[in-house]
């Protein structure tokens, strides 16, 4: 790997950044709010920060990076897509637990379901990262899909995680304004009450986290080398799509891409079970 | 250009969001809110949406795919820096009149400044963004800083770029939850009268066309053709920190990202004044 010691500096940062951003939501709930429970009140609601900072935000933004981590590279590919959508299945299973706490706490409280901004593209997030999965498990896990779908896909599917795992840091920090702004009211959030500075910083913490991933997850030279063999030799192949700017160029420009047809065709048919 | 009729349709849907993103928030303003004056009042707070969504969001956004668009491949690509540039430049001081428009209003109405998450990353990415237009005119612009400095910079210029971009975003969204929450009463945010559903709308225009431009930015097959050519040449080159994987991996993935140091020295020492 090139730059090795730059990628275990931007890795252990992320991962400072994640842990420390838990603690942080866990101090919020447990000593500024009102704990935990399952109850309806607001210790219920309380999950929902809970689980989207553990789940949707952190164990998502490694799966992300999953691929890039260097000890995993004498592992099958096969392995760590696995456990790539093992923590995505996991990490969408808490969103999805956070979301009916919220719910429940507006149905108790008799607070209106989806009326807000943070609402709407929050479901809809939710969402799309559920068909995400089902796409990325039906074309990348599940032995059917051909080699070119696979690999039409890939660029789709880079681009769609990177911007849902952006999308919820967005959601989230405006989940943390609306919470302050609700939930403060003697002191109120503009009064700067340590509970506002506190939940702040966390929010901080989740825009330094997600940067770290993103930059993590677009080092092409971070890549695992396997993927990066198969780009050096896809680049000695004719190009396909020739069709204004010449076959080199079109070799480039397709090697360029998150994921070239060749990557995919040769990976889905050898690299499933490269050596463990 | 590959796929010529795709990235067409991309920009031609990235311009109506932004047109509609526009419309949307000078509707919200002139029609739901108090209309825009320079008084210390919510009128000239009003300012503050209007003049990010047209210069911190469209604006950024134009000149971030300034570069993709196949009608200017003719013209220099000196020119072209100097219209990115412009339009940074123009973002940025649309942004700073659209914060000076809060404090006035915030100082007149004696409600705090900077207590809010929003108004944190808010000044952190108009300060990160100033920074950016300094650093990218005095390596780009300014014929002074070695092509090393150049080629070493353009990684971290561009993913500051669509970082800076989607956090403009992020932070707008923020912006538009407070202030449906504190300037809707009677009927109340969560009573989801006609402002609330049509700024949630704007919100989620503001979603669509950073995730187009997102898009655009990011297909390297869009590029430029004399970036692109400058790529396919640099793959028959031997590669620099040729480290653990080999000659042709190290020119691949040097190759793969936004800009290599090959690239930048030849465009520092001939492009700038290719043929308009």
């Amino acid at each position: 790997m090139e730059k090795r010691p730059q990628f275990l500096l931007a890795l252990s940062a992320a991962a400072a950044a994640g842990v420390v951003a838990v603690a942080f939501v866990l101090r919020w709930v447990l000593h500024f709010r009102e704990g935990l429970a399952w109850d309806g009140g607001p210790a219920e609601f309380n999950w929902h920060p809970v689980l989207i900072v553990i789940g949707f935000v952190v164990l998502q933004g490694i799966a992300i990076i999953v691929y890039r981590l260097p000890w995993t590279w004498q592992r099958s590919k096969l392995l760590m897509k696995f456990i790539h959508a093992g923590l995505n299945l996991l990490a969408f299973i808490l969103a999805v637990i956070s979301m009916v706490a919220v719910f429940d706490f507006h149905n108790f409280a008799k607070i209106p379901n989806m009326y807000s901004l943070h609402s709407w593209l929050g479901l809809a997030v939710v969402v799309l990262y559920g068909v995400q999965l089902v796409l990325g498990v039906g074309v990348y896990l599940v032995p059917v899909a051909p080699a070119s779908w696979r690999a039409a896909f890939m660029p789709l599917h880079v681009y769609s995680g990177l911007l849902l795992f952006t999308s919820v840091i967005a959601v989230a920090l405006m989940g943390i304004t609306e919470k302050l702004i609700f939930g403060l009211s003697n002191p109120k959030y503009k009064d700067s009450p340590p509970e506002a500075v506190f939940v702040n910083v966390l929010g901080v913490l989740l825009v330094v986290f997600g940067g770290l991933i993103l930059w993590i997850a677009t080092r092409t030279s971070w890549k695992r080398p396997s993927d990066q063999v198969l780009h050096a030799l896809h680049t000695n192949e004719g190009g396909e799509d020739n069709t204004k700017v010449g076959p080199a160029l079109s070799q480039l420009s397709a090697g360029n891409d998150a994921e070239s047809s060749a990557d995919v065709r040769r990976r889905s048919n050898t690299l499933d079970d490269e050596a463990d």
